[in-house]
């Protein structure tokens, strides 16, 4: 009998633990991603900080696969899926499947102003955390060095867009490095008058969460002396800066957490999308019309009981991973498999040293226990024991003396 | 009276080592670098290798000297130095001085053959150890997915050029990955066969050190599976591989560590440069006819007794700036200075795990013991606490479970 064929075209949460999930399987099962790595996204945020390395929280894919003799490995773009001949497209090569899961993430959106893009650069990937984080620093350095006040002013003025868990962690990390870290380091231009700007179309920040909880993450922001501007939508980024509403921020460093845009990649299942491009999976996860096509992850649109689309959040990727796996596994027909439910083991996000919120249910919390929860919590996610060992050691390190480590610029070297 | 004003061109281990020692002047000090970090270069083909982080090796320089607020750290390329005028050029401004002290080290070189520089990447910076890891892991991706086994055979043959320390440790290094690291990584391939080639022109590797030691690191190097080709010239470097003598070796991954060229910068001195551009100086360091321009580290061709120029390695910029620095401190005149003296504390190269040669004087030691001395002096010279931390973390983590644990690719990831 010929050995049936899987295929999962992403190593994130969802894909990687799809993968590791497929274990009673005697199939070939190939993983397809354009990085060579899994890469831990929540903790993204501190790698732009320059409070870590990206080899910290970052992994290659086929380490974590070594032992899994039957699943191959591929660093490729995928070009296209071919859903009538059952193929993955990839540029020089084309792959045969039985059973494809999809979970190919998003990448951030800029509604229709993509040339924002150049001057707002986005939080997805590790180049985009180096880039950002090079960005940073660059500005004080060119601060240090400018020739007037006004110059000074537009170096040292941070606008954050989108008050969502990024746009949070982001501007709460800017201004620990800006406030304490580098306070000392310069001498023209004091780094602790860094003006740093959230600005949120909503009423307030961290809408998923609680409403206490979004008071007490902009109240500690406030502290941080990060400036949260609410119900405030951004019209225009140029080089310049921001136009926020009547005001234009003039300011270099502009960073974009606003919104997500699904892969174009599934454009090419020729199914139904919703509006950021996600694809509208039934409840277990297949797409109409193809049992053993499966989205899963920020690449689909799951809709929960009640109707709510499930958030692009780490758990639930990774629980819809398990999930498919398990019918896979089993074989389950479309007809007799129980729907997907999710579990919320809650959510939280870190505004700073030793201050976050936390939600799980109905209950919550915010301050130093919110803190400590999500230290535990994310040392325990971190694949790999090396990783955690590692962040751990630098985390322990920050924790004591306040120093942003990896505070390097590396690709301006040969300016 | 005027404040006298001090110019150091350089961040490395000379330019730093004399900021550092430039306690004792009122002085306003300069120290103007083109990267924003200190770098531990000893340890950079760690990073190229995928065994430590950027952050683990570099160091921020205004980190470094926050404390001393009479020095001033400016991060911009010099364009060139007006000795008549006195005055350091910068792109967009001019800082006079009384003192200069020029630390700005080498380039690799590539003996007027410029055009290798794309195929064969050397290893002076951050950036350059981050593009020869990136080759090295993306040559075993696309073996991977290779058509044939010649093609195979191109990306898992590994060439490097130039037998010095910086080659001997690379190539020892890539052995490790490849042949132990990587090994249960891949489906198709065998990274354990990845063909590793050690080229060097003389009749020996280590030319700088003992007879025995050459020996006994060419031993050290064949037993991890290297391949040492000595009195070999190589006189061709294009997309396809390696001319070497009457060979052409085919292979994507060619490294280049066969020579350096002293910073173009020096050129603007117009004095009298040796063949690899090195500025020729006085036995106190400074120039001909300038007694308060020194240069010091790998810019300086500096004859030590007996005509022997000394070596472009750390501890020879380390004593030079910190003589330099007390020239300036005591304000010594030319007359009265005594001339500078380099007290060798050794020289070691490590080859892989636990294998190391080690010269101190007559001393010559190789192996375990040497290797363990390796590790001690090279944690103890790390600039600042938290490096010698991480690295130490990383090196026991990588000592029980022989995993390299940076192998991230990440600039590939949009193609």
């Amino acid at each position: 009998m010929k050995k049936e064929k899987i295929v999962i075209i992403g190593g994130g949460f969802g894909g990687l633990n799809a993968a590791k999930s497929l274990k009673k399987t005697g199939a070939e099962i190939t993983l397809i991603d354009k990085t060579n790595h899994h890469l831990f996204q929540p903790l993204l945020y501190q790698v732009a900080a320059a409070a870590l390395s990206p080899g910290d929280i970052a992994t290659p894919i086929r380490g974590v696969l070594r032992k899994r003799k039957n699943i191959k490995v591929i660093m490729e773009k995928v070009i296209s899926i071919d859903r009538k001949n059952k193929k993955v497209i990839l540029k020089d090569d084309e792959i045969e499947f039985d059973y494809l899961i999809v979970a190919v993430g998003s990448r951030h959106s800029y509604f229709g102003n993509d040339q924002w893009e150049n001057f707002a650069p986005g939080l997805k990937t590790i180049s985009d955390a180096l880039k950002i984080r090079e960005k940073m620093l660059y500005a004080f350095e060119k601060a240090e060095v400018a020739k007037t006040d006004a110059e000074i002013d537009k170096y040292l003025t941070f606008v954050i867009v989108g008050g969502g868990p990024t746009g949070v962690e982001l501007a709460g990390a800017i201004a620990e490095i800006s406030k304490k870290t580098m306070r000392k380091d310069f001498r023209r231009i004091d780094p602790s008058k860094t003006k740093i700007i959230l600005v949120e179309g909503e009423n307030r920040i961290l809408t998923t969460y609680d409403n206490s909880l979004s008071k007490a993450a902009e109240e500690s922001l406030k502290q941080m002396g990060v400036n949260v501007l609410l119900n405030r939508k951004v019209t225009e980024i140029n080089s310049e800066g921001v136009q926020i509403g009547d005001e234009f921020i003039n300011a270099t460093n502009v960073f974009w957490a606003a919104g997500n845009q699904a892969s174009p990649l599934l454009k090419s299942l020729n199914t139904e999308q919703d509006r950021a491009g996600r694809i509208i999976v039934d409840n277990d996860c297949s797409i109409k019309d193809d049992a053993n096509i499966f989205i899963i992850g920020d690449a689909a649109n799951f809709k929960n009981g009640g109707g709510k689309t499930l958030p692009g959040i780490a758990p639930v990727a990774i629980q819809q991973g398990k999930y498919v796996a398990d019918i896979i596994n089993k074989n389950i027909n479309k007809e007799d498999r129980k729907p997907f439910k999710y579990f919320d083991k809650g959510t939280m996000a870190t505004i700073g040293r030793a201050k976050a919120v936390l939600q799980i249910g109905k209950f919550k919390a915010s301050g130093f226990f919110a803190w400590l929860t999500w230290v535990f919590v994310h040392i325990m996610y971190l694949i790999g024991f090396r990783n955690r060992y590692m962040v751990m050691s630098e985390w322990v390190w920050h924790y004591i003396n306040m120093k942003n480590g990896i505070r390097l610029i590396t690709n301006k070297q040969n300016n």
